[in-house]
This record gives structure tokens, C-alpha cells and sequence, in this order.
């Protein structure tokens, strides 16, 4: 009953498979090997068009790297108040991104709406630019920290937004195998064809140790990635293992296989849940990840029975969104490993805990 | 015979192997794991003392967050000017080092000498330090980039100077195990009991995929670590990947076994070099690097037959290192699967052209 | 009738006298003049306290050097929704703050109140500091950008708060004069007195050319201002000419008779104003500020007559402070130079307007 | 007899009286006055060429943010050794620059050479810029810290070479009127018609309190200056106290006559000491700065004698430009307000001691 994070999970066996037949050999360092040109022609497929990938050691630091690198001095960046970056990079986009200063837009289901970034740039007009600073991009996470999926037409209309405005768009896509698996879309759908310029291409919670990618769709567009990813350390030399873990999990569709996977088991769960008279969901469940408002007494029981999930605050929630006095928002998340008996077993102890009332 | 440098060798199988052993169960993420508090006590181990390490995605990153860690506001770090910080890290030590200043050190046989350090800071005085900034760190790389070993007195004599003006002293280990091999002394024998404070531990060059860490003797010196590297985008989400390549590279001393081969292979190169009339060893081999200046037109040839070499630049060399007119300055790097048929042919060839002509 | 801001005012006669006073012999540069020693003493006895105090060229570095004298990697600032380093500085504590992120408080009346504070910092806890960043400090603005006060008391509450997270407190006193003046208090009972460790002390919107320090209270909680100041370029090299301002400024309260004939002014157009049906306040004035809500086709005509006055608007104001739908939100500022007969000109405007509907 | 520095002077009496003038009345802040638009106006007619300029408080902070200005990620500038921003500036260059590194280039009599250059480039080839960072800009110091002048074509050299590799030219100008007036050329000849695009127009230590601004002759190579400046807490709120200053000093030449002064005296000055058995000229005498070689007993007699003047230290000096064993090198610097009798007397206790020996 372990649901905590989705990167507790260690590695899908294809993926361990591939690196341990990559370790053989020599390959030229820092990127000139034939597994990351063959990666990155992968991720270019995957895609629909020729992009630039730029591996890097994290989530944080693809996000922090992609605002930077459409970011100049005094350039200010748009998320959601709950967004990862705005809350748990520990600064990271205001240091790697050398200054840039990101405002939060709250809205409901962890999603940016137009209305909501229409209102947050109406504070920075052009003509206060030289005080307030400029407005350079805007940053959606797809799949959301709420769990919840940006449509592609949903995602064109807030990057409609920012072209008005002169502003890249990025996406956190530390969940994106997710919200293409649930979308069932291809992934040029929710990317560069609704306006995406730059993506944090995550498949380390999808089932891989560690394979991060910057994706920039218009290289036009962010010309210092490479240099700004040296000078922040994260070019790795032996960028071959990175390469390795993409092409496991971009062959043959084996990342949207594993976001399937943990995708269904999030639905059981939220089947359940809504079946449930001791808790109900806080936000639909569109990925891995399921919110539930909780009774208090409940959690208590189900977290000293073993079952691994987190109370789960958020900042700025329309009332609507909010627990009851008696209840706690938490998160639980499955992932590629998550087992059917592990779900059951956690929704027959929120039941029989139910009826032991 | 490839030689084109260590981090062209793939990973020992060792390593590959305790890799596929971690891949499966769950477990806590951003090192709360078993591996990594694993790891922890074996680096500690290793040198004798409790130790802080920081895994870290490079030996980049490992090198600038060390510097940052002791770098104040207007702070100033010494190195040697051939120091891979100094000229190799597409300015990572001015950035993550927050606008840390590197003042670069010329000496012999790519090391420091205290009077060359004693030099360079007598441009630093504590009066000036409100305008010219103040001394905060020295950087020694242990192996040096002229493939050199500093002896534990050497270090000593670096670091009791850099104590008098309340500096630290960091040591680069990007190759710090063919060192400890090549001295045959401690781990702690050229670290922390010869007055480092601060280790960039890295394993990756020596025959792992991605294994390094800072490693922080004295804790109280370097309180912010853990933040900076956050901010960097450092802190590996799946941290077991990282320490279950430590663990297997620590265990058993298989971190200085290979560190034996890829030296005992250097060795071999070098002894033939020697022996030729067409090339003559720049400095003297004390690691897995052979430097020597070799017949511009043998280079070419060797090249031609399919020997991977670089030339090799040095910046400020005293006069007797530098090579004559029709030499090149040749670097060649063995690894832990260097052979030595790929030697011997590299020294046959050596010899066949020369008898050739 | 030019209410746009109190710095598009000149400078005060005695000012202007005393830089012309100054002009003249020669003076160690840097800082180490007498001028600047003697003013340095002046700002101690001001506060009853002997402090540090950094001349800088803005309120906006002051305010940023400030912040980052104690915020180190990963810190988390506090401030109001509408604080001027909030949104009016172009990304400074970002930046000059070396990667601070600021976390932004709403509060009524332009105000961070203790709940508001309790409960941002809820959202930090410090088991949550390794991820989401560690509270570094809390910013006041005093005046606030709402053109009110915090009294010795509310102050005094914050810093409380401030203390039991071990973060410090910094006050941006770009209108501390009017702040004093308002209050009649010492400027010790709203600064160390209250809990504040360090102020921007800001004489420039008070009746200077360029006069503002960075004033720390307690010197070992910001070891690091003087040489973070020279590496932002802030230390001038002819410093006498910020001190004698500063000298001109102290000496026999010429800073609280300016902010006083200032704070009079804006209560002679408070009251007006209150007194007319076709504006009413905003908030309630307490220094050189008016706020009030006015009848949009009043303001306009009010503009076409010559008044220079701006619209102004605020992010995040809770539904008692916004303005009806025929209404505008306007800012009014007083200056040490602003004359009786020019408001009550603004007045007569507002009411022959008014009867001429 | 005081030698101490240019920036110990006040300021010119015309200068204090342009303050004066320009202290009553309201206008517009933060540079939207017509002081500040008269004052660009004035530069631009002093270069001939409409240029941008931007208003910075220091120095320091001109050099700096220009050098950002054409600095992306990975920069890498280039200086003389001794040069200011080298050495001289607690790091600004760096932090500013955000994380900008500098190669120092020695060179004869405080200039780099063309040889010097390319040879400094050398190491910097295009193939390695992703791990050795790219070459973004050279900084020239007209005057030098030597006190020697480039040439028009000197400096078109240099330009030259940068224009080769795609790097801006920068000009470190904080004694630009001292060059300009010992060169009688135009302002134009020796910065864009010669190649430079960005100066640090500097008159503070030629005779303004502080009047220092980044001037940029190709706005479309440095777009984000105002940004920056802004970000870096350089924009003055009250601009026309630093457009004041210029408008003085450039009217009817004022600025070039206060350097003529000031260059004559130092002329003055280095003819006595040629002349004198006791010191002799370390470099040619080019500007309002004198560098001798003094014998160390003299100078220290001088200095009792109530003299100014400082002990030079030089990195990296070629070996003819050394003090003997019984000399220090020594600095003078002349400045506006220098009179004859006081450098007579000095020559008299330079020539008295030494008869009285």
C-alpha cells in the first residue's frame, strides 16, 4: 500500500536491461555517442518533428534550464501557485533562471485558465516593463500537481495567450507520459501543435533511474541550452547512460505502456474511493495520481495499517477546492509497479475500517 | 587504442550489476533510501572519519557547489591555471559559485606550489579585500590535469598556507582514486588529515555510470550544501541509483582495483614512450595519464592508424614543458579496461613508423 | 497639482547646500572620508544604537542587498502582495539576492498581519525545507505600498513570528521618515527596538538627490553587505556626496520637518477629499500617500486639468478594498515641496467639477 | 602633495553649480525627465552618433553590466592582467555578469596585444566553447591602469581580432577624457569608429560626483541594459542629478578641459621626476597618471613628508617593466583641481632629500 511518490518505484526491467547492455565499450563523452544521437532521434520521433534534447539530472533542473533559457534580466515567469516549480525546487528557477522571478495564478484543479492569466498580466503591461519587468513565459505542468490534464485545447488557448504577449510557453512534463496516456493523444497534440516551446521531457517517475530531457521544439527560440546546461553541471559525460534509459523507454511505446499501467491503477483507486463513505475525491482523477479529501480518523487508521500517502496542502484553493473541518486533502500516487492487490487491499481497509465504526 | 579519455569507457560490471539489483521495490526518494545512507557510511569508511557526501549529477557540479560552499560575496578562489575548473567548466565555478572570481596559479608539472599560492595571494591583502575581494577557497586536483600526484606533504603545504589567510582548501578527485593508487597511502592520508575540507569525489572517470559527491569533512564549514544543491537541480530524485554505484565501487576496494589498472596500463604506455626516440614524456606518470610531446608527424600518423589521442594545450607553462618545434603536446588517458594489446599496438606502431622512415 | 511620486520632487534647499559645501579639497575615496564617518555617526544616534550602514544608489538595492545579507541558498523571503520588491523591482531581490525567491502575503490596507504570516509560513515547514527552501526573512514595508503605518506593536507582532523560525526582519523604509513623523515615535521603536535586524533607510523620496544605507542593527547577523555591495557596484567612490546629504538630512530632524510638511499636505487632501461625493479613501491616510477610490470620469477630467495623478492597482485585495465599478483606485502623493494653494487648487477641481455635473 | 587617486577631488565647481540649478521643481523620476533627455542628447553629439546611454551609479557597475550586456551563459571575457575589472572590483564582473569568467592577458605597459589576444584566444577554439565556454568580449581600459593611451589603430586592432571570433568590444572609460585629451582625437575616433560598442563613460574621478553611464553605440547588440540595470538596482529615481552632472561637465567642453588640467599636471610631474636621480618613469607618462620606479627609502621620506602616493603592485609584468631591488614601484595620479605649487613641492622634497642625503 505504498503511495507516496511515483519516484519511489526503483526501475522499469527494460530499462535496467538496456543500461546494463550499454555498459560495454568505449563511446566519445558529453553526448557525442551514438546512443544519445539515436535518443535524441527517438524523442524526435516520438514528437512528430526534429527537436533539440538536452539531458540534464533532474526535473528541477530541466524546468529551472528551459525558463532561463527564454528568460533574459528582469523576466518574469507565470505558474500556477501550486505548481513544482513554484513551490518545490527550493529556488531553483530563481537561480538557475539567473533572476527570474515567477508569479503564481491560482485556479481551480491545479490548472492555469486564461481568465487567470489574462488577470496576472494585466499587471505587467508593456509600459511598466522598464519597472515591473517583462513578461517571458509561462509555465503549464501537464500531467498538473492536482492530477489533472491539460486538453490540447486548453493548452492552445493560455499559449494563444502568451504569443500575444511575446512569451514562450514551457511545460513541466514530470508526468507527461501520464497525461498522454489519459488524453490518448499523440504527444505533438499537447506540445509544439498547441504552442508548447520548450518541454521538460520527465520519464524518471514513469520508470527509468534518472532520464531527463530538455526538449526545445524551435531551437530558433532558446539558443544558450547547451551552454547554460555546462555551466550549471549538467552535462553528464557519460551521457550514454542516460541515452540508454530513453530508448528503452521510447521503444516500442514502453513509456506510455508504463504510464498506462500506473494510470489504471490510479482509476481503481479512485473507484474505490468514490465508492467510499469515508472519503471522496478532491479533484477527477485524469493520471497516477489521485486527491481524495480524507476523514481525519480515517488517514490515522489507514497510514498506522501501512499504506504510504501524504496530507497534501495547497495554497490559494478556491473554497470549493477545500476539506471539510472533520477531513485532510491527501495525495496518493501508483505507478508502473503498483499491483491490483495492493489497491484492493488499501480500498478493503478504508471499508473495513468503515464498518468497524 | 583508444585513449581518448576515461570517461569513453563504459562501466565496470560491477557496477552494471548492483544497478539491476536496485532496480526493483519501493523506496523512499531524494535519498531518504537504505542505499544511500548506505553509501554514506562507506564513504565514510573509506576515509576514516563521518563524513557529509552529496551526491551530485557531475564532476562539475561536484566542483562548483564544493566552491560556492566556502565562497562568500566577493569571494576569490586559487587553482592552477591548467585546472579543469579553471578552463573546463564553461564557467560553472562564477555561477553556481554565485560570482565566485578563480585567480589562476602557474607551476610546474600542473601543480601549485606554495610560493606560486603565496605569489598570488600577496595581490590579496586582507586590507584590500573590500575591493579586490577576499580569499575563500584554494582548489587542488588530486590527480592534477598533468596527471601528477600531489604527496599528503604537498597538500599539507598548500593547505597550511591557505589556513593562514582562513581559507579552505578543496580538493577536485575527478581522478582522486588513481591518485590515492599511484601514493599507495589512505584515502585520509591526502584529504582531510593533510587540511582538505571539502572532496568532489567522483567515481564516474574511474568505471561507474554517474557517481559523484562532494563529500564535506567538516560539516560546520559547509552548512549550505544541501540547499545549494537543490537550488542547482542536483538532488536525484531515485538517490538509490547513485549510491548503489557507490556501494558497489567502495565494496571490497573495487573503486582502487580498477583505479590499479587503468595506473598499471598508464605505466606500460609510458615505459614504452620512453623507450622511443619519437616521443619523450612531458611529466612523469603518476596516474592513468601519460603526457608527452610526441613527433608532430608520428601524431598524425598514429591518428591515422586509429589511435585516439588529443593534442594537448597547457596555458602559462614554464619554459622546459614546452614542447619544440616539431613536437606535439599529446595527452592519452587509460581506463580500467584499457588492454595492454591496445597499448602494445598503440607501441608497436610507434616503433614501426619509426623504423619505417 | 502634481501628486505623481514624492521622488519627482528636487531636492531640499539645505541638501543642495550642503553637497555644494562639500565640493571642494580632497578626501579619501571609498568611503573613508570624514564626511561619511560623520554621517554614519549621525544615522547612530538617529537610531540610539550604533549601527552599520552602507551607502547604496537605490532604494531597490538597499532593499535587495538587504534581503540577501540573510538569505542564503534556497531562502525564502516574505512580503506584502503589493510590497514595491514584490512587483516593482524589476527582479532585484531575485538577482542581487542571488536566486531568493519571495513569497507573496495578502493583507488589508496594504498590511502583512500575524495570521497572514502564520500562515504563509505553514506552507514552509521546516521537515520541508530540504525541497521547498528555508523562511529566511520577512520584509515590511514601513510606509507600505497602501500609504499606511505599522504601529511599534504590529511590528513588533511580525518580528515575534520572524524569531520563532529564526528568520530575520527587514524593513524597507524608502518612506521611514513619513512613517516616523506619523507615528511620533522614535525611529528606534519601529526598527531594532521592535525587532527589526536591518532597514532600508531611504532619505531620496524624502528630499535628497541620492541617499540611501543599508542600516544593520545587529552587524553579525550580515556579515557579508560591504563586500556584497562592491561586487552589486554599489560602493561610489566619492561616498562624501551621499554622506553629506545624509549629514544635511539628520541634522536638527530636517528629514522629519520635510516628511512632516509632506504627511500635512497629504491630510489637507484626505480630509478634502473625504469631504467630497465624488471620491472617497482607499485606506486611511497615515503618511505622504492618498489612496482613494474616485469616479473614473472625474479623474479623467481631473487629468485633462492638469492633475498628475496615477491609477493604481493592487493584486490580491480582499473585496472590501476594491472599487465600485464607476470608480478608479488612485494614488496621490505628497512631497516636502508640495504647497497648500496646489491642493487646494485639486480640490476646487473636484468640487467645481463636481457641481458643474 | 596629494597623489593619492583622481577619485579623492570634489567635484568642479561648475558641476556643484549644475546641481544647484537643477534642484527646485518637479519632473518626472527614474530617467523620463528632460535633464536626462538633454544629457543623452549631449553624449550622443559628443560621439557623434545617436547612441543609447544608460545612467549606472559606479564604475564598476558600467563595466560590469556592460560586459553582461553581450554575455550570455558560458561567456568568457578578456582583460589585461592588471586591469580593473581583473582586479579590482570584489567580483563584480562575475556576479553582475551572471557568472561571466575573465581571461587575463598579460601585456607590456598595461595594454593587450594583438598577439596577446590571439594567443589568449587560442585556447578558446570555436570547437570547445561547449566546455570551455565562447568568447563574448574584450575589455579594453582607455586610459590603462598603466596610465597609457591605445591608439586609434591600436585599438582597431584589437577590435579586429574580436570582430573574427563574433565577441563585442567593450571600453572600460573611467579615465576616457584623460585618453581623449592626450590623444586631441574625437571621442568617436578611438570607440565605434574604431570598432567599440559599448563604453563606461565615466566622469566621476574627472571631476562629477557621480556621473557614470554605459554607453551603447549599437543598441541592437545589447537589448537588455535597461532590464538589467533596473534588476541590478541601478536606476536612479531622481536621474537628473546624474544628467545635471553631465550636461555641465560636456557643455562647451568642460570635461576635456578639467582632463587637460589634469594631464597636464601629471605632465608636469613625470618631467620632474625624469629629471630627478632618485625615481624614474615605470611607463610613459599618456594621461593624468604617473608610474616611477622610486627608491624605497625616498619614497618612504616623501611620504613622511606628508606626499600621497601608493605602492603598485603589477601580475604578471613583463621583467622589463620591474622595480630593482632598492625601488618600489609607485603610483601618482593627477586630477583637476591639482595645482603646480603642490607638485613643485613634492619635485623640491624629491630633489631636496636627495641632496640632503
Amino acid at each position: 500500500m505504498n503511495f507516496a511518490s511515483d519516484n519511489w518505484a526503483g526501475v522499469s526491467p527494460k530499462v535496467a536491461e538496456a543500461l546494463s547492455e550499454a555498459a560495454a565499450g568505449q563511446a566519445p563523452a558529453y553526448g557525442g555517442d551514438d546512443w544519445t544521437g539515436r535518443a535524441t532521434a527517438a524523442i524526435s520521433e516520438t514528437f512528430g518533428r526534429d527537436v533539440e534534447a538536452f539531458f540534464v539530472a533532474t526535473g528541477t533542473a530541466a524546468n529551472a534550464l528551459s525558463l532561463a533559457a527564454v528568460s533574459g534580466p528582469g523576466a518574469i515567469g507565470f505558474c500556477h501557485s501550486d505548481a513544482h516549480i513554484a513551490i518545490d525546487e527550493g529556488g531553483a528557477p530563481a537561480f538557475l533562471g539567473r533572476g527570474l522571478t515567477l508569479t503564481h495564478i491560482t485556479g481551480p484543479e491545479g490548472k492555469i485558465t486564461p481568465d487567470g492569466l489574462r488577470d496576472a498580466l494585466s499587471h505587467y503591461p508593456d509600459a511598466a516593463a522598464w519597472q515591473r519587468g517583462r513578461p517571458s513565459v509561462v509555465s503549464l505542468a501537464q500531467t498538473t500537481e492536482a492530477g489533472t490534464v491539460y486538453t490540447p485545447d486548453e493548452v492552445a488557448a493560455i499559449a494563444d495567450i502568451a504569443r500575444d504577449r511575446s512569451m514562450a510557453v514551457h511545460m513541466d512534463g514530470a508526468r507527461f507520459a501520464n497525461a498522454v496516456s489519459h488524453l490518448g493523444c499523440a504527444p505533438a497534440d499537447i506540445t509544439w501543435k498547441a504552442g508548447v516551446d520548450l518541454l521538460s521531457f520527465g520519464l524518471t517517475k514513469n520508470g527509468a533511474w534518472c532520464a531527463e530531457a530538455i526538449v526545445v521544439f524551435d531551437a530558433a527560440k532558446a539558443p544558450h541550452v547547451a551552454a547554460h546546461r555546462k555551466q550549471a553541471g549538467h552535462l553528464f559525460s557519460k551521457s550514454r547512460f542516460v541515452a540508454a534509459q530513453m530508448l528503452a523507454m521510447l521503444e516500442g511505446g514502453h513509456w506510455l505502456e508504463l504510464a498506462g499501467k500506473a494510470n489504471a491503477a490510479a482509476s481503481r483507486l479512485a473507484a474505490g474511493i468514490e465508492a467510499s463513505s469515508r472519503a471522496r475525491l478532491a479533484w477527477p482523477c485524469q493520471s497516477n495520481e489521485v486527491f481524495a479529501h480524507v476523514e481525519t480518523a480515517m488517514l490515522e487508521r489507514l497510514q498506522a495499517a501501512g499504506a504510504h500517502l501524504y496530507p497534501w496542502s495547497v495554497r490559494g484553493a478556491p473554497d470549493e477546492e477545500a476539506s471539510a473541518a472533520h477531513e485532510t486533502r491527501t495525495r496518493m500516487i501508483a505507478n508502473f509497479a503498483t499491483t491490483d492487490a495492493e489497491i484492493d487491499a488499501f480500498l478493503t481497509a478504508l471499508g473495513q475500517n468503515d464498518s468497524s465504526r
